[in-house]
């Protein structure tokens, strides 16, 4: 256990780049220079995971399994878009903590709130939030959630995770649904005695449509409505609840219109049919959850008339209309919510949220306000030191223009990942995305899990998704330069392969 | 929204008490001097809640359910054991968020943890802890939640709160019962193909047994375990699976052994009757969840003979036993976990914590780690700051012997319960705890609310849990001067009621 405290000497070096636009449109802010100053580009001295990591991955202290941990990383050392690992390798990072860090490590401003003492009380006492906030909790979420809320909300509950927050955004559509049928929120007493039992009417048969594909956490609510690997599913009793065809697109989306329509409409007609037969069963659909991208999925788009469509028929047939923004939100498409994107006045009743957000939570419509205190309630419902992070998170997102930033280095990612498929047909195609939300396809998983490992090796942290893409969540400070050297070192990587 | 910014200055007042037994037991350690230093007592301003805890509970920006709001915190100023109000009011905290807070309000040593620019970069940068954990995770984990695992315990899978534990903990049950009925890990392609449609087999129909009165979470797996109150279930589609009676003792549970080991037997028989009824119907029991004392549930106590029985039930069908210590863990009971009072040897095959632990997660036997990786995952798995945090909260335990200290006040506090019902025994009943873990019974539901609302505005900040019970749950740093200072502001209150 001696070599865990042994820590590298992690010294300024310069990767030569292969490509001579890298740079070329680097226009380095005061900011930029402050946190990402001894930092010209990636800088490998073994491979990864290298020795220092290695031997940490056998400790048997390490939580969850071991397979999943790809390295161990020095927090400390990272700056901007750069992580640093334990053994000194800085790597531009492309896949930021699965999409959760929104403006890169250890930006200034961050750790200024850290060392602010009125922050004190709350980083120390972690209160619990519904019963007994701490005095700023109204200005802190005017400031952070509240400030970003999608047009048309008001009200926000804050949750600790991802799964918490759709768990709790089905619970309050179950809720504003029986609510609907009743035609009061004042249960009858067999409703009362039944649910403790978990048995109809108190627990009534309702049910949640998603789409295959989609992917929307892994606690047991969350997992009925998550259909995306078979290993996260797998040997989990689970809800027989609708599932809908997603549409398969052909990218890209522009070239293919009317196929795309096609594909489109079909699936919004077994949306239809499925709303129909399952309120023939009994077993009425109360909402429809879906993301704006599926991400974990593979980076599946349908157009924005899909999601108009959809959400006129959740509307038609009195469904809740859930839009999971878990991945999405928080800049990366280069509008601060993905569905802004579909030009819809109301284009959704609840809106969930975590990653980027730093908190859980969701937005709610006014009429999914559970009546009664206690119906949405745990001991902590989210962590208030993430709301004081987040309010100056989204400082920094309007002080450095992030939005823009991302529109501009999000444009540049696009065109090189169509220049580099039409470069290499035979191994990548299928590029798509919005903003720096992007994605390729690899021929096949195993050469896309070959390429991800490569690409580390040269200094870029990549992630997976579905069977056989590479997705794309740079940190909201991705500039173009960052999007150069990204095409770049990227462009290497796939050259080795065979 | 002026008045928000208005902050009442907090001077320091001495309540004058009415009983001449208060500080008789005072010996203040060094420790007790520097964070309680100003705090000789309870110092009331205003009625609770105030006027500026009124304004603020107007805030529509406040997230969740007004309704549920008690009132809003000055954490800045609060210290030990006494809760500050926005108002200036300085109450004895009797209640600590819910059970969550373990050393008191703006402990020192943690103070020093936020200070210490070495956990700088964790703080600010939350990592992904399955993928890309920080370098220390093996060395915090070690001085933290392995230093303190319950005997034969040496894995532990951290996680964001107690919902998302007991969620994984379910998840980690039904897997192994899979593999223990597959023979294999390998799951078959039907199961493989079934699994992404919520079907069987690849989602099974397994069971978890669950007991009448128990509490396990919100989230829809662990709503479908928790029995409590119908308000948390209501509308909230569950699942079918077996609900067992738990045992309703008479208390002192020494002076009913007899009456309540029949009642304990029958329980136990109900519980092997339900295991083998649902076998027949091909929907096995996989595991049994249990608290070892229910407390949201009302505070009721079953026999360490009932446990040491029911453990013995499990293993002889083959179920797993979980032992759900998210409110009991923590040292309140006088041992690190409540089970250990059972002394057995195998108490559990998987426990599971939150709360006082700061982070969310469970301990599990070897056989529960599933093979793949992947299977229990998320973004986030808990979060390394609570880690941290936790490692000096255990220190802090171990060097102030807090564990004795529990055990004496809570010795002066339940005797001063049984006390008060004999001194009021047409208001209060059935006194019992094991440490400070300790409750009382009122006369009914409205009598306990008006008590809860009287105690606080003398000083006293108290939860209610069941029917008509109030539970007691100080921070580990309540000595016996606050034992007797709690049962002098309660007997004040006691005697206000008609």
């Amino acid at each position: 256990d001696q070599v865990f405290l042994m820590k590298p000497r992690v010294s300024p070096c310069v990767r030569p780049l292969s490509a001579t636009h890298a740079y070329r449109h680097a226009s380095q802010t005061a900011t930029d220079l402050v946190h990402e100053a001894d930092f010209e580009g990636p800088c490998m001295k073994t491979e990864v995971p290298g020795p220092i990591s290695r031997v940490r991955q056998a400790s048997r202290f390490i939580s969850s399994n071991v397979m999943q941990v790809n390295f161990f990383c020095d927090y400390e050392e990272s700056r901007g878009n750069y992580l640093v690992d334990v053994d000194g390798n800085r790597m531009l990072d492309v896949y930021t903590q699965i999409a959760s860090i929104p403006i890169g490590y250890n930006h200034p401003a961050l750790t200024k709130v850290m060392a602010d003492p009125k922050n004190l009380g709350t980083l120390v006492n972690r209160p619990a939030l519904g019963m007994l906030p701490p005095r700023k909790l109204p200005e802190t979420l005017f400031d952070s959630l509240i400030s970003v809320a999608p047009k048309g909300f008001s009200r926000v509950q804050t949750m600790a995770c991802g799964s918490c927050s759709n768990e709790n955004a089905y619970k309050s559509i179950f809720i504003w649904y029986r609510n609907k049928q009743r035609g009061t929120s004042k249960p009858t007493p067999e409703e009362e005695r039944t649910s403790l039992l978990n048995q109809v009417p108190g627990c009534p048969d309702l049910t949640l449509l998603s789409f295959m594909g989609g992917f929307h956490g892994r606690t047991l609510g969350c997992l009925a409505t998550t259909h995306t690997k078979a290993i996260q599913k797998l040997d989990v009793p689970s809800f027989n609840w609708p599932i809908a065809p997603y549409p398969k697109l052909k990218y890209p989306l522009d070239q293919f219109e009317r196929e795309n329509a096609q594909e489109e409409a079909r699936c919004l007609e077994e949306v239809e049919d499925l709303i129909e037969k399952w309120a023939k069963m009994g077993r009425p659909v109360a909402g429809i959850v879906i993301e704006p991208i599926q991400a974990e999925g593979g980076d599946n788009h349908a157009s924005f008339d899909f999601y108009r469509k959809l959400r006129g028929i959740a509307k038609k047939h009195g469904c809740a209309f859930l839009v999971d923004e878990v991945q999405t939100g928080g800049g990366s498409t280069g509008k601060f919510w993905a569905h802004e994107h579909w030009g819809l006045d109301d284009p959704a009743d609840i809106v969930s949220f975590s990653k980027k957000m730093l908190t859980g939570g969701y937005y709610y419509k006014d009429h999914f306000q559970a009546g009664e205190p206690f119906r949405i309630f745990n001991t902590w419902l989210g962590d208030h030191t993430k709301n004081i992070f987040l309010a100056e998170v989204i400082k920094v997102i309007r002080t450095e223009n992030l939005l823009e930033e991302v529109k501009r280095s999000g444009k540049v990612m696009l065109q090189g990942l169509y220049d580099l498929q039409a470069k290499y047909p035979h191994l990548l195609s299928n590029a798509r995305g919005i903003g720096t939300f992007c994605a390729i396809d690899l021929r096949d998983e195993a050469t896309r899990n070959v390429l991800i490992w490569k690409a580390r090796n040269k200094g870029l942290v990549l992630g997976g998704c579905g069977t056989q893409s590479i997705r794309f969540r740079p940190a909201l400070v991705f500039k173009e330069r960052h999007a150069h050297l990204f095409l770049d070192i990227f462009n290497d990587a796939i050259a080795e392969l065979r």
